[in-house]
């Protein structure tokens, strides 16, 4: 980019990259924080649900979509999937050291350790992200008494994806998948005071619960049904959109134009499928023309 | 194939492709039916779920599945995917022309037109599936005069991938996809005697239900329980199993080894994942060293 005006720079968009249409959440929380950004978004939905797949493979199809962002010239990468993040982001960064790449486990971890009062913070992700451990990692890195439980919730992206956001079903499933998570049988539990688990060890209810999938936060009014008040429900969406602007910033690329940015967004399959349920996600209406096809 | 003899040819295995573990339920019969053959089956689980995807998609990844079986040599192709069938057959038999190759709906659609008694025929598949409409042709190239409805099921894929085949929450969705569709609200309409449909016409609730998805069978004890006994089910496992074995006594390829035949897997990602899950769809216990990692 050194022979690129800084001012031309400023004017690229954001990149935004997501297995499929979870990320829109992120690019909704973007789009609301930085209006006059332009957005170029990339959902891999012809080779989605990346949570049920392995690492490599993961970070093999995330460095394949950041290629196709960096071609089209964004000025920032933002992966706006837990998963990707987990297993791609320090590959994707050795790969394009000199463009700024934000992940969203870390601005999601941060939101967990500012919001929880006693400590205790559940995780649910898909299985990929709950089994490879960032989540737990970044939480204990920023606050290393935390105490961590994870819990993969694969069925909660094909129901969004199916747009199953509530009702009794959503819920019974959340009641399978969370109930165990918030009393003393599957909580945290407190390390004794020598630092060690085991013995008669208190028992410490979660006080917050992460979202740690880009799938999840439609679901959310559900969740919070399922737990009650006492739980604070937090992801990572309104963090990283808050870490984007304020390295914009750092590095002088916010940009100027008064009018509002515009957003692109391209999908690896079927455009009318990803416009008809990408604006659930989004939060405003996307139409198919709006939508380009494209082959990673 | 011309420079092999025919002995040899008749010890190459019967290749078997699904888009991850939904055909080990077509792959079961097959070794049920011809426990003398040999079996090589690829799963694509990397790319899965295909039922979402678009047709051009789903043939491309078919045609490079195909393309990997043909390279370790097999006598025969069976495409254990309603999808993948639906979207990619005629493309692959164009590609080779001399290989003989089998889908699943057409054995499907035959199981269901000797099995009902009044005509009337729901399927229940993927969205792709469904929306292709190839379920519902093949049945009426058979039987002309049948009625014919289709209801994709999407949840049943990740539900069945989740281990979840049983219990409240399966009925549940079971119940919301099935409900409509045994009643006169959802059913197939009786044609009027001009053969058009419309006016009063009489209300004809289908007696045979197609599971025309590879994933659907291990749901069937939920199924039925939802459904009653008045309503036949029927998959197309044992149908595509004796369709195979009649083609292969026509071409005089069974294999004459009398001792059982060897089964082989590859799959596209995680071999520990495809063994745990994929002994539920085979229905026989599932080694990681029986499964080969490979890449499309």
């Amino acid at each position: 980019m050194s022979n690129i005006n800084q001012d031309d720079l400023s004017s690229f968009p954001i990149g935004v990259f997501d297995s499929g249409m979870g990320g829109l959440t992120v690019l909704s929380a973007l789009m609301d924080r930085l209006p006059h950004e332009n957005m170029l978004y990339l959902g891999d939905t012809a080779r989605l649900p990346y949570g049920t797949k392995s690492p490599g493979t993961v970070s093999r199809y995330a460095l394949q979509a950041a290629a196709k962002l960096v071609e089209r010239k964004v000025k920032m990468l933002v992966i706006a999937c837990n998963t990707a993040t987990a297993s791609a982001l320090d590959d994707l960064r050795k790969a394009w050291p000199d463009l700024p790449i934000f992940g969203v486990v870390g601005p999601g971890a941060q939101a967990a350790c500012t919001t929880t009062r006693n400590g205790s913070i559940a995780v649910i992700a898909t299985e990929s992200t709950i089994r490879g451990g960032a989540y737990q990692r970044a939480i204990k890195e920023i606050n290393p008494d935390a105490a961590v439980t994870g819990h993969a919730c694969s069925l909660f992206v094909p129901l969004t994806e199916e747009g199953w956001m509530d009702g009794p079903i959503v819920e019974a499933v959340a009641r399978r998948y969370l109930g165990a998570l918030f009393d003393c049988d599957g909580a945290a539990l407190e390390p004794m005071d020598d630092g060690q688990h085991g013995g008669n060890r208190k028992c410490l209810v979660p006080d917050c619960l992460v979202l740690g999938c880009t799938h999840f936060p439609p679901l959310a009014p559900t969740i919070r049904k399922v737990l009650g008040n006492e739980v604070a429900i937090v992801d990572s969406a309104a963090t990283t959109a808050g870490a984007v602007e304020n390295e914009l910033a750092r590095l002088g690329l916010l940009n100027s134009q008064s009018g509002p940015g515009e957003a692109h967004f391209m999908t690896t399959d079927d455009e009318a499928r990803f416009a008809r349920i990408g604006s659930l996600f989004l939060g405003r209406e996307l139409s198919p023309r709006q939508v380009e096809l494209v082959n990673l």
